[in-house]
């Protein structure tokens, strides 16, 4: 079962704004088997879409089409629905009465034409009804395609995804089975993992698929199988996730999307009964923006300082002020005194600090643009290492706050007791 | 001329990640008068990949092509070009020599066959070198359509855009002129917008098209004017803008060009020569992270502290701790008091505090989940909002970070000495 998704809106088009509803649709078609075949972004422009639609006849099951919706004069979908399925616009009453509840009831203001507007569907249509705004959505079938419009605003669009459009799918086609497994590793480049894998790779049956999902620092191995025998599927994902581990265990720091290192990270500390604070300089924050970004991080995170002038070095945090006139700001014994104070300062069994030059300007410093010092005090020692993450300063602040967290993982694990 | 940008990777069709290169070569290709005809996700498939380029052929001026260029199995966008052109792969001894001093020289790792295949490319290609990484672009020209390939690691594919492919595509191809300019509305909705404005949008010219972007509490107007006069264009745009601001200028709030809300906020403290600090507790530490991710932000962004638990707010902000203990944790109280006490530490003119439940458990403050307090101290003064942004965590966070930059932005226009 294939299906496409189509985005309207030339917000997208211009750059404007990023789509996002095409993947919350993938992910959510792909979780009960439906394959993803094309994203597609078009303009508002109803030849442009009659086109596309054509194209797309036949040849995939579903075409979910979201934008477009709204009451302006730039919203066509509607119109182009009734195009090409030869139908007219119709005023459904239970439409109707929803949007002037939510109009009058709701936002206590009188409703206009364009508000009423909204109640008008292709007479064919079955109508998705919209619980958390006025523009409904709309199923038709036209010989093996079924065309569906949804509106472009996320809340809405993932409520009628959910709570319409997945049910019905589930009740009305037989899906084979997609499973993915994705598997989390670090400290080796894509190249470098490859070729320890090869042989492995080469041994995957057909069912299974292999991708390489590279990020700064990280790289993640994603499994998928495809067919009609869900526990012969599992049991083949797991079988081979094993002999996966078997060579590349010294990598592998963990499973599944949602093992991010911060989640990772976290998940130790809980384990151990540990706490975390951070000092960041050049991560202005980031490091704490992700640890404390996590669900249940107020029983590991106490906190952070980021002393992003050099003044607020030693006021605060209390890095003596000649340690920073003779080893300059950017520097391992700055970073050192800042996490073994911040630390103190909070209370916490571990820290990490950052101070570094992000570029692209030199600074005061004087430091080589990119270099970094990341610092982690544990509770016994304070280890710190230099880096050069090259530039931008985009890369340079992420990969900073990957290796952070990566060396903040290998000191706890070493800590074992 | 007409451009479409192709994504090549089974991570997007699936939802595991969503595609923003995409709107970045939009906007860099908007901006220099490219009109973007469509963006296409497609899986890592070569027959699919040629049937779509067949398809493109002759219908646009350029395909830019991002992905699918790393040195593994499920990369196939270099093979799919060598067929589609009837070419074969050849070392490139630029890309090898730049290819082996990045891996043995910067990173200090022995190199690999792997890395070494990165210097492959069609032999009729011309190489667009990439300083950021290991994978070159590539461009080709087939009739009258360019095909251009781009590595998917987003700061390599933005080196080549904004280093490489614009500077080209000014220099080869004659282009129209595209304007744009976006007007902020607040507080009425998309339909009653539309209903005061809509004589006006009926006398628009056709040269001008009007989009409505709606978004919860406020409606952007996106005028967009194209042809060869830019002069005319210009007068065109503004002589409308004028009018639309007599009919609505009750409603509007600003004209948008396109910038982040940090860039902007940067941009007015370093015009006005002022400083900023931030006490996060409930953001922990992102709107730091957001302020300092701005090249030159250390003229104006001084530091943060995060106090993550209670106990911080007291010891490392001096917020007394009997306040916290009669107004309880998440209290307009409290966030005034982070607020003026992270200004006075950090000795800056502004700062912005938070204090709220994210979610997605109660927590000690027995404060509703999605509660969240922000307070901004300005020279004179300190102003505090009580906010409920709903669930989930994320998006607590999320909109209290851009609700806090709204609120200083505000702030730092009033002040206008």
């Amino acid at each position: 079962m294939k299906a496409t998704i189509i985005t309207i809106g030339d917000e997208i088009l211009i750059g404007q704004i990023v789509d996002t509803n095409s993947g919350f649709i993938a992910k959510s078609l792909d979780k009960i088997g439906v394959e993803i075949h094309e994203m597609i972004s078009i303009s508002d422009d109803k030849e442009h879409i009659l086109s596309t639609f054509s194209q797309l006849q036949n040849k995939v099951d579903l075409v979910i089409v979201t934008g477009g919706l709204g009451p302006t004069k730039d919203d066509v979908t509607k119109k182009t629905f009734c195009d090409y399925f030869e139908d007219e616009l119709v005023v459904n009453p239970e439409v109707l009465a929803h949007v002037t509840e939510l109009i009058e009831g709701f936002y206590k203001r009188p409703i206009t034409q364009m508000n009423k507007d909204q109640a008008l569907v292709p007479s064919k249509c079955t109508v998705l009804h919209n619980q958390m705004g006025t523009a409904p959505g709309m199923w038709m079938k036209k010989e093996n395609t079924v065309f569906i419009s949804l509106p472009g605003v996320p809340y809405e669009m993932k409520y009628l995804v959910e709570s319409v459009i997945i049910p019905k799918v589930v009740k009305e086609y037989e899906r084979p089975y997609i499973i993915h497994k994705t598997i989390l590793t670090y400290g080796q480049g894509e190249s470098l993992v490859a070729e320890r894998i090869e042989d492995w790779e080469n041994n995957l049956p057909d069912f299974i698929k292999l991708a390489y999902l590279p990020n700064p620092g990280r790289v993640r191995l994603r499994l998928s199988a495809r067919g009609t025998d869900k526990e012969m599927l599992e049991a083949a994902i797991e079988a081979n996730v094993q002999s996966l581990d078997a060579i590349i265990h010294d990598i592998i720091v963990g499973f599944d999307d949602n093992e991010t290192l911060e989640v990772v990270v976290g998940q130790l500390l809980t384990k151990k009964g540990k706490t975390i604070a951070t000092a960041e300089s050049c991560t202005g924050g980031k490091i704490a923006s992700l640890l404390s970004a996590v669900s249940g991080a107020s029983s590991y995170f106490r906190g952070s300082v980021v002393p992003y002038s050099t003044e607020i070095k030693t006021t605060v945090l209390g890095v003596p002020a000649d340690l920073i006139e003779e080893n300059s700001v950017v520097s391992a014994a700055v970073a050192s005194s800042m996490a073994s104070n911040v630390k103190r300062i909070m209370k916490t069994d571990y820290a990490i600090a950052t101070t570094g030059n992000a570029g692209p300007a030199k600074g005061d410093s004087n430091a080589e643009i990119g270099t970094v010092f990341i610092a982690i005090a544990t509770p016994n020692d304070v280890i710190v290492e230099e880096f050069n993450f090259g530039q931008p300063r985009e890369k340079v602040i992420d990969r900073a706050v990957i290796k952070s967290l990566e060396m903040l993982q290998k000191e706890i694990l070493k800590n074992v007791h």
